[in-house]
């Protein structure tokens, strides 16, 4: 069989392993896109520190390139592509466009990715292209080079519906993406053949939509709000309610659900990923998590009072932190004597993200 | 007519300033209770700003004490005791508690301080004296012994519905607070008399359960969330909740009221009192302002779906606030291994505040 070429983007905890497993199954070529810490990466790898591969004290991929045009350059085609950044429409750059110019007829995209919906932009931008469903289940972080992955690679592989590529097709993609990036020692990794994708992606909403935005609205982690019994007055609320959208979409989650991700951190304290964004002053996944749900909800006719307020407080958090990063800069005299039912419509209206 | 003797408690900007008017009309004896400002103020008065009395810049009340107690010391009997601290009955002591040493029976207790029912726990506590509500208009501020005063002092003065006083009585201790209070010259301060004290409450909060408890939990001054879209988004919604609340005891808020208050600070990007709580980490006014409305809510069947998901988010913020006080500490290894829908019991049963 010939050796595909994969191109991973994204070098967060869930990328840089996705390259290692790859690269230790050794059925493909891999590059990986590196942008801010390249000139490390490229002298000193990665330490990474894994409860799978041990500790490597300096791991590089095979092929490291600064960015996806980088990547792309002398119209080298990449059989797969496989995204593992974070999924912010409202971000500097939608996922498509970070792709866009390694994206090839043949290129399969592999999203390792959380959230709903994500596939229609990107079927949108792309609609002959076969995409894939990967949720992973990894657990593991990347810290200043040093990764830090806690749990066994699993990934769910699924398809998204995608009116224009048949199901054969489909499969026949991920059949060949198992093939490259399963380990034979399946104690190494694991790929799981997932034939409901949809369900997959609601019920790991159940735990995202919930714990990471009202932990990161409120700034502590799970446990220290469930002393303070948030599991009665807003985890099983807000659980509901998800859960209301999945079943208007066909999807019938159990509370049986709710109870175990309501316990599944028991004294852990532990906070999750969007908690961390916000306190590092980084963007969260706000739309992909919640703002999606909450299209279908309204399109469904779902009430949902606990996640829309949750919703549009968030939206709130997500606005201080492009000001506190400086990507909305509020011109505060442009506001003087200005009515505020107007705000939205000047903000519009201005020139750049200058407000 | 005799000197009635007042003791200001709360050395805040409004209580500095309570003080300063009485001494300036000079028909009462004042005494201010100042806690962690003690040797300072004795020392070098206060540096006032004011919009009404000028610069001054070394005032001292006529006569200062370290705490309630110190103030009661001798059998001193006061006519008035003026509360103007923050309300917060979840904090370290209660309102009732802070004025005890010093109330007797001939005591006027004038709490001039937001938010609704607050007189209940005070009635209760003290039955048989006369309390008024005060509800201060004055914009002042106490930074290190700066008083910053933006406004005249306008002190709307009112009767509480009080089983067990006749309106007789109240409203001649009320004449009295107000011959002491009022200046000659009403561009310096004014009393007036309000005689609908519930609508007076319930329309600062639709202004206080609004704007304070959102900034507070996101992080943001009003305007920068209005021109993030707030007004229609949260605010609105809010306000709605907050005056069918009011409706459901009898005190109709035109929407009229809702319209001046989001354009109230139109251009001025102001942070309420309970956003800079939080922020310097201090305990804010939750339960005065939110959790009493919604009280009356679920009593007369009153739908606050914003509302309350803003109280629950809200109540998180307090509790982290505590740990961030020290006055609660979690002790992590207590819940390894615990139930988490057992957290608020071990919460409740565990010995002093250390969880």
């Amino acid at each position: 069989m010939s050796r595909p070429k994969v191109l991973v983007v994204g070098s967060g905890g869930v990328g840089v392993m996705s390259a290692l497993g790859l690269t230790t199954v050794d059925k493909s070529d891999v590059t990986l896109v590196v942008r801010s810490d390249y000139d490390r990466v490229m002298q000193h790898g990665y330490y990474i520190k894994s409860r799978t591969y041990g500790e490597i004290k300096a791991w590089k991929p095979p092929k490291i390139a600064r960015s996806v045009k980088e990547a792309a350059e002398n119209n080298v085609e990449y059989d797969f592509i496989v995204l593992t950044t974070k999924n912010i429409p409202d971000g500097a750059m939608t996922c498509e466009d970070i792709i866009r110019p390694a994206v090839t007829a043949k290129s399969v995209i592999v999203l390792v990715q959380n959230g709903i919906l994500i596939e229609e932009p990107m079927i949108k931008a792309f609609p002959h292209n076969v995409i894939l469903s990967g949720v992973s289940l990894i657990g593991s972080s990347n810290i200043d080079c040093v990764i830090n992955n806690s749990h066994k690679d699993t990934l769910k592989l699924g398809l998204f519906d995608n009116p224009n590529i048949s199901p054969e097709v489909g499969k026949a993609a991920r059949e060949e993406y198992r093939r490259i990036y399963q380990n034979d020692d399946i104690n190494i990794n694991n790929v799981i053949l997932d034939d409901d994708t949809k369900r997959t992606r609601w019920e790991k909403l159940v735990y995202n939509s919930v714990f990471n935005t009202i932990t990161a609205i409120v700034g502590l982690d799970i446990n220290s709000l469930q002393i303070n019994g948030a599991n009665d007055t807003l985890f099983r609320p807000a659980m509901k309610e998800i859960s209301a959208i999945a079943a208007s979409e066909g999807v019938e989650i159990p509370t049986s659900v709710h109870e175990f991700f309501l316990h599944i951190g028991d004294g852990l304290f532990y906070k999750p990923s969007m908690l961390v964004d916000v306190r590092k002053k980084q963007l969260c996944e706000i739309e992909v998590i919640l703002g999606n749900p909450l299209k279908i909800a309204a399109r469904n006719g779902v009430p949902t009072p606990v996640l829309s307020t949750v919703y549009h407080l968030l939206s709130m958090v997500q606005f201080r932190t492009k000001i506190d990063n400086g990507s909305i800069k509020i011109d505060q005299e442009l506001f003087r004597g200005q009515d505020s039912d107007k705000f939205p419509e000047i903000f519009a209206a201005s020139p750049g993200s200058r407000i």
